[in-house]
């Protein structure tokens, strides 16, 4: 879900790892004539690199094991609203996204926090989805690659559906993040805790003056 | 400044490093005969072991170089005015406390987040104190002694002084924290930052069972 920056580093990963992806968007067409920007190539030429990748209408979405939420936050619920709760029923909804608000200048804030989530929105406007929050505590290049960082570092699951956060932890598993450094905090409403990590995370990149970081418990 | 845990943990520890500690109260004889409960003997008890501590009235505290503010996040404006800001102008103080919220169960949520901090709110309410936010992102018997956990781990300073971050990072150095990873975020808006990732502390808490870890960066 989402033909941004995440959904670009995200996908061809996931397909690396032996998936089909198919990226959903509200507009074909849009998207594949929407310009670059900067140092980021227009998403059709990105495209013409990614052919394994199908790009599909949200009324073309065929049927799938899981979703990943890689939209941008403020419009997380719009889109989800667009492709419908009976598409979604009784699937894994992998919420990656995390609830800026750019709105106040730089750095963000957060249009949901400290007692509630943009997590704990989606699975109580989704009853029948199973919502994992996941990846979120990280940049979209190291979310499936934890190997990029110089020593091992650690990783959270939130969720109420056990079965759906093993699926994700398999997913997480499989592109290399160690067993025991991914911690399953607990209910969805543990996302709380990652999201708001955010709020650290936005000083820090001020800090390293790079994305290219996540943090390790260590005991 | 306090009397409770988070103070009998550190004050010792500052002694121990070689500086004249005081630990200031509002009542010496109401903090001297309150009780101990469950596994904490009462501050009586605990004073006996530590005569190199003094105790404080506020009326009778003495000249200081720095101040460490480690009382109740929601008592601690009382407690500021109460000293004074006369008393505290043109001092260092640290503020390690979070504005942690228990009036809705656990775990606590937080009476200012988002787009304000308890440490920014010391910092306008006492506009001549050198406001530094440290150490408020770990347990208490950790603050000063990141030795007890088995590997490196990071320390945070936030603060509006150049010069009394400097005082403080030589006192986080002198209880063993290694320079390279005390991370100076910027000024004390950044203490929004670590006083939110209690958000992510509380729930790693109630994973780990112990309140014994701390974050590390990895880049």
């Amino acid at each position: 879900m989402g033909t941004g920056m995440v959904a670009k580093n995200i996908a061809p990963r996931i397909a690396e790892l032996g998936h089909d992806v198919t990226l959903a968007t509200r507009n074909k067409e849009e998207t594949l004539s929407r310009p670059g920007n900067g140092n980021n190539p227009s998403f059709g030429d990105w495209y013409k690199d990614h052919t394994n990748l199908k790009l599909a209408n949200l009324s073309e979405l065929g049927d799938a094991d899981m979703y990943v939420n890689a939209t941008n936050g403020k419009g997380t619920m719009d889109f989800l609203n667009a492709i419908g709760a009976e598409k979604l029923k009784g699937k894994t909804l992998i919420d990656i996204t995390n609830p800026l608000d750019f709105s106040n200048g730089m750095p963000p804030t957060l249009f949901v926090c400290n007692d509630d989530s943009l997590g704990e929105q989606i699975q109580r406007a989704f009853p029948e989805v199973n919502v994992v929050k996941s990846l979120n505590t990280l940049t979209a290049p190291l979310m499936l690659n934890p190997e990029k960082l110089n020593s091992d570092s650690t990783v959270f699951v939130s969720g109420n559906s056990e079965e759906a956060k093993k699926q994700v932890r398999s997913l997480l598993e499989q592109a290399g993040w160690k067993n025991n450094h991914i911690i399953d905090l607990g209910d969805i409403t543990t996302a709380r805790g990652t999201e708001q990590w955010l709020a650290l995370w936005v000083r820090l990149y001020g800090h390293l003056q790079t994305p290219m970081f996540n943090l390790a418990i260590v005991k």
